[in-house]
């Protein structure tokens, strides 16, 4: 017997027997999704996990469904295939819908061990400063409580002149792992989404022992979204359109065919030194037409608002206050 | 009537309202303890909070003494001064002791949000170097994933030939904060702890664009504990002799005394960057004698044994692997 799709997750050992082979073959990234973290109104203290209907549509809410599932993509993440395939149920149930007049969409994931940073990544970004082409990657992080949601406010911090504006394709891992091969990195990523790599330029380049870190790292210096598009929603991650808008004109537009080092070979480089884990964020490095590299340069102000797009997995919007 | 010590923190909200002008006068500060994480033999998936009955001696199960008690540190921490007061009250009680034969002691914190680091903290080291004394801190980080126990082994990456060690007084945060004065700084910290920032100086000085990360990351990284011994218990965390042995032999000999900028500035300095909050690491900079800085260089091999002492706080002892 096969159960309905609208099952709720509970019987998920069962299901799970049933789909057996299924599973095998599609493997950690065969569920094409995007996936949210959101708060309902009225109820801000908790986050939900959901998956979108579609870009922008209503969200179905997992643990209405299966009250079993965790509350936050970390934790989903953690769960592997199940997660996911539950996720896949919930969505096809067409139930615990939720509207999106009704939540605020926060980062698709909060709290990852790691925040993942790559320097010099866009060979047009390099030849816009005169940079040799890298080597090898350049590795640098942000804390994770840089991280903000799709539609937040960028604090301008007091502390710094010179905030300035970084589109990027990131990615999240959705399995532990140390030592990856180049060829099975891809396996170990959950899917992508879109980040702004907001930097104080000030403190990145002429303070701190120019160690990059807290130029990088002020609260909400990390706006990501909307949605955690699952790996095979995409149809290729390095031949996607990316663009950032500063008050509607366009200030970076490149396409991710320009990256250096791509998603495997970064999943295999970082694993040599660390242990990769579930949700564990990338992000990717940025095209030409930041605001530091213009003449005379330009910086964020006050009211400015700040859209980074990237073809398939949609726009994040940021208001700079 | 005022309930005997040996109550279960159950009834702590009964406890709170009888204690309440205590608690006030304390502060989260005011209890002297030596807090643990540990795993009893036979248990290794799960971790348990505890309390040393003195450096070295048995161990107080926090959630044996009361199950609602949660079992990590900085799970502990969060619970603020209610946390605290009941390990304290375990303590106290002399019940659910467990022998330290029965137990592996782990990193007193494990999985922060942030470890954050400082480099060229020590007026001898800096002048090691024939360095300036820094008019700010240098501050850059380590990934938790690095973060590793008081006894477990450092692991030797084939990716380094040069790999050191450094004793550092480290410290953890015990209150949520941003924009901290200085002079309430001291409250934010939930005690001291030592740490090894164990360091692949050509990852960290020649390679990775010269960005800190990724040689100060490697897994095992971060050796720490052997407790977190709350502020009120240390005399002054800045006048203890701090030391650090290879195979016995002494190689760095100080006090942190020597500190330029201390426990009250950091915190200070990092919240005007991002939000601290309970469990967040600080490991404030090492004292001259590093492998790097000797004429010949000397790194780590395959079966040292580095400890690494501070006053009043404990040993950590690990071996290379």
């Amino acid at each position: 017997m096969r159960l309905p799709l609208r099952s709720f997750c509970i019987f998920r050992s069962v299901i799970a027997q049933g789909q057996a082979v299924d599973v095998q073959r599609r493997g950690l990234s065969g569920a094409a999704m995007r996936l949210v973290q959101f708060r309902r109104r009225g109820e801000e203290a908790s986050i939900r996990v959901g998956v979108e209907q579609g870009e922008g549509h209503s969200v179905v809410d997992l643990k209405a469904f299966d009250p079993l599932m965790p509350s936050t993509m970390r934790e989903l993440l953690e769960l592997g295939d199940k997660g996911l395939e539950c996720a896949q149920r919930a969505l096809a149930s067409g139930k615990c819908v939720v509207d999106r007049a009704d939540i605020q969409l926060l980062s698709p994931v909060t709290g990852p061990e790691k925040v993942v940073c790559v320097g010099m990544n866009y060979r047009d970004h390099c030849l816009e400063q005169n940079a040799p082409i890298p080597k090898e990657p350049i590795i640098f992080n942000k804390f994770p409580s840089a991280i903000t949601g799709p539609y937040d406010d960028i604090i301008l911090p007091s502390e710094s002149q010179e905030v300035d504006w970084e589109v990027e394709l990131a990615f999240v891992i959705g399995r532990r792992g140390k030592h990856i091969k180049e060829e099975d990195a891809l396996s170990y990523v959950a899917g992508f989404t879109v980040a702004n790599d907001v930097s104080a330029r000030d403190w990145q380049m002429k303070r701190n022992g120019k160690q990059w870190l807290l130029g990088k790292t002020f609260d909400s210096f990390c706006p990501l979204g909307p949605a955690l598009v699952t790996t095979d929603t995409v149809t290729d991650p390095h031949n996607l359109s990316i663009r950032c808008l500063v008050n509607g004109d366009t200030v970076q537009d490149s396409n991710t065919d320009q990256i250096i080092f791509k998603t495997a070979a970064l999943v295999a480089w970082v694993s040599k030194f660390v242990t990769l884990i579930p949700g564990d964020v990338f992000l990717t490095g940025t095209p030409p037409g930041v605001g530091a590299f213009r003449k005379p340069p330009i910086f964020l102000k006050k009211g400015d608002v700040v859209e980074c797009q990237i073809e398939q997995l949609g726009s994040i919007i940021n208001k700079v206050v």
